[in-house]
């Protein structure tokens, strides 16, 4: 297997044109790092990721910025057309656009409550959205144009919050509350989800923490959805095929965990005698490191910063919310230290997932569905990768270097035929 | 963009071992070929394709000594076991264990009819798999042991020929058929399609198409699903995303877009009318040419001696087959003369589709399910690839060069904000 170093050693590849490019490359096994880590498969204006400076942008612009300053359907925008919008009335054209496609068809509708008897919401989501994309009469890709590939992604954005809080509520024996178009995107999500209209501080939270989850990089999902995209195929099958790869333990990460961890350290002064053997052990403490970063995550320091906005000062919301934030930074602090004594060197911080988990929290929003909320806004990040895919595509197929038996074998006759 | 010829003066990558891996690479801009195409992502002992010999193998044998000697099951066995049974109760055990579970849960089931409303088979296969994965309580393969991994593999197998003949009835207004466990793979298959017990000549026709279909190579579709299989998710998710891929149109293929060309044709004395301006007009000649194989694709060399022996000699089924399969054989020899004269040096064949249609034609599945057959059987080559990247896994994340304008631009303020 490619290992990090060999990559060091590879030397220049000659190609002798009369032969067949596929065979020359594998003959001469041209290697590349395990995993494609670190190997670039494509040019993209969609966003990037810069791991040494702890900063990422969608197209031209902060994602922290963007998340500081804009509602999520502006950045929505962005990533879809391309633009942000700069007047009012683009704001409201683009809004008004989506809002409505929020609703369910009916043909979806009626089949969630079997869906949501066999899946959690994630599960549920796949299969879902397969079901809606087919309903919808969804082409493939390259049988369309570009507007009509937009109308696609815009409805499948819209309609993965409307989802995915219904699949919730039936998952909870209660009924699918239906979407309101005057609300914004990050109300109307914690109303279909709660029934309740949300505190504004509540809404806003969850609106800054699902526009810093739009997109990030290359990463599982993102390029599975490319991959099926090169295919040609129709924008449902390349949503369904990255949220399946999302719900993968080693890509989608899991706010819940972090979580979980604060409930068995429980107070301030079990910290040490909880986390100390853990780090003693190897294991991995949730919520902290990050395969990209290796400064702070610009994700947790902006949530850190929301966090304490919901916990106290400004737009304070109740005194248990600001003793759970407190406890959270001192976990965080405490963790840090711990790390740096027994693992000096590794620079590891927070990622996302810790302060995601702590707002979503806050917000009201069940654990069980903290890895559904991020696919929901995720799905405009991957919908801009593949349109953008669809826009100047080749297929994407790579080789494999076979290393079992030699074949030919002859195949055995059966003692009894 | 990376070009066929870009690869031959790619320099050699050094790497300054101080900085992170990725930054590195990412900042010498590590191009690979477009598409990974000739590019090797990973070793396998599934099988492979040898495009310069015309000859593909699935583990240690010939695909094509397979599908003239075994029945689908020892190939299933093979794919998913490591090996052929070599007795008799060897056999008897895999198909015993199998066999029972084609049945689809109540679960699902019931669910199918909505489904078939809104879907194509091959859609409806995609959403139903992934219902009947969560049904199932599929967890990640990262969670479970090789033993859990493989009967979620069975059972995914197993079940798919069901979905797609009951999403296909359920289409066109039929019942579904439910299973045999008397019948074999394919002739259960022909049962649950049709209502009728197939002729056993068909059935075993049928199965020489299904065996030579289970694998081949890393195409875009066995890709996916070993990008979404490093994620450590489900079978079910895996399985999924593949069918989304295979059903791009620059993926699947389409073996009734060449009995398009037989129909639009007609008559033997049609073709050099229809053909030639086709050729001089740059069009694509479906079921003609493949872009791994430069020898006869060894497909259709199989797959054109299963028509002749269906419609003449030994096992002749009726006239009409026989002056069917005459008229295909005189088609492949007219094109192929005109492509010589007309395209000289390109040496082009008949591929696989050619004569996969013209069999599946005389055996009576309809040409809707042409593809969706393809994929009943691909789902074994989909599920042992899985399998193989769970045993030894590391996630596939590449990498992407950002080329949009630089960032970070200021978030601008909106006019009326």
């Amino acid at each position: 297997m490619a290992t990090r170093e060999s990559i060091m050693t590879t030397p220049p590849v000659t190609v002798a044109t009369e032969e067949p490019f596929n065979d020359v490359v594998q003959r001469m096994h041209g290697d590349v790092p395990r995993g494609l880590k670190g190997v670039v498969v494509a040019d993209t204006e969609v966003g990037d990721v810069r791991g040494m400076e702890g900063f990422y942008h969608y197209r031209q612009y902060s994602a922290i910025e963007l998340a500081e300053q804009r509602p999520i359907e502006d950045v929505w925008r962005l990533m879809i057309d391309g633009s942000l919008p700069v007047t009012g009335d683009q704001r409201a054209a683009f809004a008004d656009e989506v809002a409505p496609l929020r609703l369910v068809p009916a043909g979806v509708m009626s089949v969630l409550p079997a869906i949501a008897r066999a899946s959690e919401p994630l599960e549920g989501l796949r299969t879902a959205l397969s079901l809606a994309a087919a309903d919808r009469g969804m082409r493939p890709n390259i049988d369309i144009d570009a507007a009509q590939r937009r109308a696609d992604a815009l409805f499948l954005c819209a309609i993965t919050p409307t989802l995915l809080t219904a699949l919730h509520r039936l998952g909870v024996g209660s009924e699918p509350i239906a979407p309101r178009d005057d609300l914004g995107y990050a109300a109307n999500y914690l109303w279909m989800m709660t029934g309740r209209l949300p505190l504004v501080e509540h809404a806003r939270a969850v609106e800054q923490y699902l526009i810093s989850t739009v997109d990030h990089g290359f990463n599982a999902s993102t390029f599975t959805a490319r991959v099926v995209a090169s295919t040609g195929a129709d924008l449902g099958a390349c949503i369904t095929a990255a949220i399946g790869a999302l719900s993968g333990p080693l890509h989608g990460g899991a706010p819940s965990r972090a979580l979980a961890l604060l409930d068995q350290i429980g107070t301030p002064e079990r910290i040490d005698e909880i986390v100390r053997p853990m780090i003693v052990d190897g294991a991995k403490i949730m919520g902290f490191g990050h395969p990209v970063y290796k400064t702070e995550d610009p994700r947790s320091v902006m949530l850190r910063e929301v966090a304490r906005r919901l916990a106290g000062g400004d737009g304070a919301i109740d005194g248990g919310s600001a003793s759970f934030v407190g406890f959270a930074e001192q976990v965080e602090a405490s963790v840090l230290r711990l790390l740096d004594e027994l693992k000096p060197g590794r620079n590891l911080h927070t990622n996302v997932e810790f302060y995601a988990g702590v707002v979503m929290e806050i917000c009201g929003i069940p654990r069980s569905m903290f890895t559904p909320t991020f696919a929901s806004s995720r799905v405009i990040g991957w919908c801009a990768n593949v349109l953008e895919q669809a826009a100047d595509n080749k297929i994407i197929r790579p080789s494999a270097r076979y290393v079992g038996s030699p074949p030919p074998q002859t195949v055995p006759p059966l003692s009894v035929w």
